[in-house]
């Protein structure tokens, strides 16, 4: 898989993948990251990327001729899936939209940043508009990341156990249940007998029962939007 | 406003800090960020922080005594509002929490790694639970690092218009109208006429309009959920 990102701040987005678990993705070669400087594509002296908005009001734009150049410039030498712009307006990413992103070859990832890219981008070049959730980030970067580690981690090969993957919460709807390490007692506080008692099959059983209360409790509508 | 941050990836969360509007924000002393290696808070000379899970299974659990030795270490230094813990079955974050968490003067996030941490943390340390999304992602430091965008852009003086913050996405239940920049015609593709006219009552009226439009179009559920 190859992620090229684009941004006006390129630097926000190095040490995410310079460490841990998206760091040994890019060395084992199992994904490439190619982050565009926007700034590169613009022409005149100032290297200027955004500008006042038409109609007045806070917050400056982001102009559309350097972000067609830099689109341009990738699609000229290969073909992109999907070119995805990351903006609190697109819709919820979901661990459904990762587990589908996960399976495609090359994707652009646009970042808006000050109060987004000129409308007439997300007419003309945008193929997907993305939001990590219901809450304003000062730009896309922070969005960028999040939205390649979701899909990154689940390529085959990047995580050491790959079941370790499917655990996880969300990917059955339901919620993660309690987990427990060593020691067995920290200050008086036990790890529940059951799963010290060697009886697999019935730790088995609890953790089912614990994950769909946990899920009653805390997120019932994933149990409601069991066949969305 | 004070943020610590306990993680065993301290490397992950550098960038983000070290550019841009965070970056402009801690320069002017509007916030402190400080991470914590939770390896520095190990005993053994492994500087082992996470262990197999209690019951089998995929995945190692952070233990909690490196965490309690963490914290307990903060919390003896100045009183702490909340310890928030980033985990994907905590409560997802919306635009009203990270309001009400910019008011706060003293916070600790501890990021989940590997499978999360002992339940007996969640249990006994931990005040808030957060998800940033309903996806896994590989640790809880691009969560922290999202989590701690969306507040610290909301502190007084950190945008350099305020009004700015005010006209995004969410903060009236309304996504954000489309917006445009110089060129007024690019390729043929032209900027709505009303956005040229100068007539600046008939623009906001116009905005209006598409916000809610846009809003009815893409998130019917932000206009049912008004009063929530």
């Amino acid at each position: 898989m190859r992620i090229d990102i684009i941004t006006v701040v390129p630097d926000i987005l190095k040490s995410p993948f310079e460490a841990s678990i998206l760091k040994r993705a890019i060395e084992k070669g199992l994904v490439e990251i190619h982050l565009h400087n926007l700034r590169d594509y613009v022409t005149d002296n100032y290297k200027q990327v955004d500008d006042y908005q038409f109609g007045g009001g806070a917050g400056m734009v982001m102009m559309i001729e350097p972000i067609d150049k830099c689109i341009s410039a990738l699609k000229a030498e290969r073909d992109y899936d999907e070119v995805i712009y990351m903006t609190p307006d697109g819709m919820t990413l979901k661990q459904g939209t990762a587990n589908e992103l996960s399976l495609k070859k090359n994707l652009i990832i646009l970042c808006g940043h000050y109060k987004g890219v000129d409308q007439r981008v997300r007419e003309h070049f945008v193929t997907r508009e993305i939001s990590v959730g219901d809450y304003v980030l000062s730009g896309g970067e922070l969005g960028a990341a999040v939205l390649c580690d979701a899909v990154i981690r689940l390529l085959p090969g990047v995580l050491g156990n790959e079941t370790s993957a499917l655990t996880d919460s969300f990917q059955d709807n339901l919620l993660a249940p309690p987990i427990y390490t060593r020691p067995a007692e920290y200050k008086g506080w036990k790890v529940p007998e059951i799963l010290t008692s060697g009886n697999f099959p019935k730790i088995e059983e609890w953790r089912e029962e614990k994950a769909y209360e946990r899920t009653k409790r805390l997120r019932p509508d994933l149990l409601e939007n069991e066949d969305e």
